[in-house]
């Protein structure tokens, strides 16, 4: 890797010091002088008509400052895609958890004694929790302007499925469920919000801020620029961070008490009133010949929204398209309905829907496979993608390293030869995943902009809005910007976003930041790479072109006598005549296509990332428990950066699908979060070792080639544990979590079937 | 001035509102968790030898987390010009008040009572107060380095000043002084430090940043950019917060304490340790001829540093040169030197240099016309500086209003008619003034830059680090960008100063802020507007060079209605494939000379304003009690962008002026100041009706023909004012400030010599 000083290298995390030495302050930490501390009063019911709000006891408490409803509020409902949420509930809840006031007081126990004074007249509503009943007529309506309870509905054939279907030797039809999954990042939710000098500052560990601030201008019938958002440290996101209600409950608070104020999520509220993951129903028709090779699918999806959308009709043109374009299929019909119910809204979660639909389509490629006698990786390879398709969706692949993550993970896991040593309880499965680098799913714009400003000491700021949430977003762009201008990593800082600062970014979803804000950042710093070299060439006697920056030191090819210290060029370019600091600019722009309507038709992504997990579990036949022996996770993200970075971002994805795949579930009743505080996240324990391949074809794309890896890894963990499960005892659980009452249920059913 | 849409209007100040109603958030006023306070033990003799430093008994008190003396400094002095600082004392104090140890504590009450427990060992050591007798051989040396005490020397001559003195048909010589003057802004100096991520983050109310950056990295010995320094509200700088201890001391005990500090000057310590201004004594012999043409001017100068230098090096060289360019010298002889005293450290005051040499010349020019007959004001027009002179230190002049600033002073107040009409007791003074728009004093950077970002709903961001120290300059930077832009004035807002984010800038002293960091804000604003236009030409079907933007509106010129709002173009550029946000940049240079080693030769500055003030006043005889009637204060200060703000500038200047013409002064007794709190400022009854007159050449350099405002107001005024007392009761008070004391004194030297 001589090419390069710094890209490519392991370096730490640039935060890692500070989250580790406790040093890092996160929004719970800040305090502001006058501070208030916020609560939240939540509706009890899964739907229910208010008749009436009594706050006046609990506005004579002392030390109350505040105490909102709906009343307080411009009552202007707002949305990501469509207009369905108020701050506060007007005169209905949808939720348990449905927020229907807030308080504002000198400490938190005051703010709590508050929320207990206020009287709520609640009317009880009929309520509907599944998805599939919400589609019958006659269902509980949660939303008059979707009188049918769906809230996005998509249809699109690609090809002739039902010729497809006819080619197929074999074709198997069957219904995949997936769960309501919590994000369960260490953080809870939090913002401190200050109306001050005729401006709403709100500081909060959202995943990006520009869209947040459309929206809380929306709710709150302020201008834009009125609203300054400042990102503080996110202590984890996974998508849940993209979208909370919380900050405009704070702001609404800050703006009637004329003070700031600070909210926090208890855990019991994050387990009930945050954004999980959406879960879905997917029925799977998929044909095949008898080499293999797919000839038709065709998809039902059914998600459940719970009571509001936000980030979900996304989510599910995510789940209706994203696996499609994993392989060559030429055959695709899909009907996906997202559907209203009284339960807590869901929403974006590492993945969005591809975790989802690619369970069931990895699953189902097994069961083809299995149905047709052949290996099931051979069946993945057959179909895979390769470097120069057109999809059938019309994404362009540019580089694709699908296949050789397949030969390589399992080489690694030595597949053949464990696959004809089969013993009963131990299993192998496989499946793979595609994943985007950036998604123009918001609006039409995509890309980023980027400022950097070198100092007198030759140390580079990079001015930039993209946002770090724990994924390693500073470490990359300290890194380009380091490699770009010849400077050590450590003499890059990085800025925190701030929309009144930081140039528009779109922030961490679709796993963007790397390929694109990388762009804008590495863009931004040849700006000023190329000042600097003016400078220096002036002060060297030598043609810009000439000069090589290496470790800050700025020398004339061939000439190691002749040099500068980039220190020295920065001065050299501000103190002479006509002078002036080196600020670099960066604007770049990406020429993808936003999806047309409901065909959603188009190349989404600049770049797309690829993976292959193989898995070997054990399964005790009796308990039903499932342990995980080995997981191969390879992954193409295009030139690996940073191989320390990827490879945290390979095993935390694993481990997070891990829990996705067999335990993690928030399990509902009536509308009610049960047991929250006992939702079982993967330990030490159920984390195996998780051997990570990193596959790096050099994309045209991103920067040194790079694409993002941030989500992909999670993507086909429950196939390839559902696979392997099957592999191991014979039983095809097609419902996740895979619990272990799931597996002995289906041996217990598999004997008495074998016993008839 | 339908020219101009924002430029030329008088809007009120863009912090008046948040200032008026207590909302700004001054440094004092933060609070970070955990944070300590901070208080600075000083020295209670003028010169002594430390023996030693006990503080265990300090650091032993309950409450108390750090206690700092020199042994916890890296000991580098450091300074702008010559390094003869210290943070904290090591062997040896120099001044009453210098800084010796420090305390941090975690409430201002245990502070104090920890600096009680710190016992220092003094030896006292001979000290000297005169900076005549410091010259003398064998007086006490302050600094080794500097034998003789001189901490700056310079000496030049201009033509042949012998023979400028035989052509001359009165020579007189007189010896000016002028006194220890306080800024005596409202807010005391403050500083709050956090040492956390790696980095030490300094907010406080300097008047710029990157230089007392640049010296804080050097006496603690850290890189640069481990410092970060944000500007806090500025209550009043006027030169004096643009050096101050008391950030070093408080980094310092944050360093030490690992816990966010706070310290604040109490009323006492700003009287007798901050940076008051230089004292100076000025030796003056001109001569002209009958006409009134100056022929010579020789001038020795002996300037009272005090014990540390900092920026009286500049100080001293204003004084040796400036007034000179005000006038058509062509023989000019200068001696001056700056002299360290065992005395407070002086430095930066508004006018720098400035007040004092103008208040000996403008006397002198009085004195001499009164020798000649002939009107005072006709000798300062026949001398007067004109637009296209190149003066005897090679100032380009390139736009000057001098003359017209006479005519039009002398034309309001009805200088020929009051003059005939001559009564005991009342009497007329005039006298002018220059200053530079900018000064190339540090190093040989002049120049700004900025960028401006564009929100979607048309608003824009100013990310600028000049900074706003209450003279306005965010109000003018706001205007020239939303003039730039097509936008309202109300839809601009400007960033804090922050070294991690804003570009590279000088900050707020020599006038500069206006002609120079606005020509770096105009350059960004026009970049953005590039930007805006072409996304505007594309949506409008039009050429981007026949659009035109008013009032937030872009339309095509001649076809009213084709057009498209600002905020619907920022979008156009963003929301499109290939699209980006609109985020400016500017960098602006001066093509200035750095004045070339003592011989202090070059065009030092890009823009000259000049002022001529006339005012009338009332003597009382028996008391000596001045009553100033008016002041009639021309200014020519190019374009005024927002004649409001340029108006309080002078009002203030004038006020300010009058204090130190005819009561402020900081009194030393032995290196004491007397009565640190009974320091008399202006109040209500001295300050008369001030009567603003703008000249408004339109100058070449400077944004829309803007020159700098700041200073000039204030320096002619002492010399105003002893002429008019002059021309009142026939005294003439050769130093300041102009007490009633002094003048009863002259009377009656005056009655006897004539009784004699």
């Amino acid at each position: 890797m001589a090419e390069f000083s710094v890209i490519g290298k392991p370096f730490p995390r640039i935060d890692a010091k500070a989250k580790a030495m406790g040093d890092a302050k996160y929004t719970a930490d800040m305090r502001l002088p006058g501070m208030l501390y916020g609560k939240v009063l939540r509706s009890p019911f899964p739907h229910a008509r208010i008749r009436q709000i009594e706050t006046a006891r609990a506005k004579g408490l002392t030390g109350v400052r505040a105490v909102i409803t709906a009343a307080d509020t411009p009552k202007i409902k707002y949305g990501l895609v469509v207009d369905d949420e108020l701050p506060l509930c007007d005169d209905r809840v949808r939720y348990v958890g449905d927020e229907v006031a807030a308080v504002a007081a000198i400490d938190r126990d005051t703010a709590e004694e508050a929320l207990d004074l206020i009287e709520v007249e609640y009317e009880e509503l009929p309520a509907v929790f599944d998805p599939e009943e919400a589609l019958r007529p006659g269902a509980p309506v949660l939303h008059e302007q979707f009188p049918n309870n769906v809230a996005s509905h998509l249809n699109f054939e690609r090809g002739d499925i039902e010729a497809g279907l006819r080619e197929a030797a074999v074709v198997l039809e069957e219904t995949f469920r997936t769960q309501c999954h919590h994000q369960y990042y260490m953080e809870n939710v939090a913002a401190l919000a200050n109306w001050s000098e005729g401006k709403l500052t709100i500081w909060c560990p959202l995943q990006f801020l520009e869209i947040p601030r459309q929206l809380l201008a929306k709710a709150l019938n302020l201008r834009l620029s009125d609203i300054r958002m400042i990102q503080a440290y996110v202590g984890g996101g996974f998508g849940g961070k993209l979208d909370q209600k919380l900050p405009v409950v704070t702001a609404l608070l800050a703006l009637k008490s004329r003070r700031p104020v600070l909210c926090e999520h208890t855990r019991e509220e994050e387990m009930q009133a945050a954004r999980p993951r959406v879960p879905m129903i997917i029925r799977l028709k998929m044909g095949a010949r008898k080499d293999g090779v797919i000839t038709a699918k065709d998809t039902q999806i059914i998600a459940d929204n719970g009571a509001y959308s936000n980030w979900a009709q996304g989510i599910l043109s995510t789940a209706a398209t994203r696996v499609d374009s994993a392989y060559r299929y030429r055959n695709i019909r899909t009907d996906a309905k997202l559907v209203y119910t009284n339960k807590t809204p869901t929403g974006a979660f590492r993945g969005f829907g591809n975790p989802q639909i690619t369970f069931a389509v990895g699953s189902m490629i097994d069961m083809l496979a299995r149905e047709l006698g052949i290996d099931p990786a051979e069946m993945h390879r057959k179909n895979a993608t390769q470097t120069g398709d057109v999809t059938a969706h019309g994404w362009v692949i540019n580089s694709c390293g699908l296949t050789e993550c397949i030969d390589r993970a399992l080489e690694r896991i030595g597949w053949p030869a464990k696959r004809q040593q089969k013993t009963f309880g131990r299993g192998l499965g496989v499946a793979c995943a595609i994943h985007v680098s950036g998604n123009r799913i918001i609006g039409d714009y995509d890309g980023s902009a980027a400022f950097v400003k070198l100092n007198e000491d030759g140390r580079a700021n990079v001015i930039c809005g993209e946002g770090e949430i724990g994924q390693g977003a500073n470490t990359i762009f300290a890194q380009i910007a380091a490699e770009e201008l010849g400077v050590r990593y450590e003499d890059v800082d990085m800025s925190v976003a701030d929309t009144d600062v930081t140039p528009f970014a779109l922030g961490a979803w679709a796993t963007r930041v790397t390929a694109i804000g990388g762009n804008g950042v590495r863009m931004a710093a040849r700006d000023a790479k190329r000042q600097l070299l003016e400078a220096a060439a002036e002060k060297l006697e030598a043609n810009p072109d000439d000069l090589v920056i290496r470790e800050g030191v700025i020398s004339v090819k061939g000439l190691p006598g002749r040099s500068l210290t980039v220190a020295d060029a920065v001065k050299a370019s501000m103190y002479k005549k006509g002078g002036t600091p080196v600020i670099g600019r960066g604007q770049f722009s990406v020429d993808t296509t936003v999806q047309v309507g409901k065909e959603k038709f188009g190349n989404i992504a600049p770049a797309y990332s690829f993976a292959c997990q193989v898995a070997e579990v054990e399964v005790n036949p009796e308990t039903g428990v499932v342990k995980v022996l080995r997981v191969v996770a390879a992954d193409d993200l295009g030139r690996a950066l940073n191989p320390l970075s990827a490879e945290g971002q390979v095993e935390g994805g694993v481990v997070q699908g891990l829990g996705y795949a067999l335990c993690e579930e928030l399990v509902f009743e009536d509308g009610r979060v049960l047991e929250p505080m006992e939702y079982e996240v993967p330990t030490a324990w159920l984390a195996p070792n998780v051997e990570s391949i990193l596959v790096e074809p050099i994309d045209p794309f991103g920067p040194y080639g790079a694409k993002g890896t941030g989500e992909t890894p999670l993507v086909p963990v429950a196939a390839v544990i559902a696979n392997a499960v099957c592999d191991a005892v014979g039983v095809r659980i097609t419902s996740l979590p895979i619990t272990p009452e799931k597996i002995r249920k289906a041996l217990k059913a598999k004997q008495e079937a074998a016993g008839r």
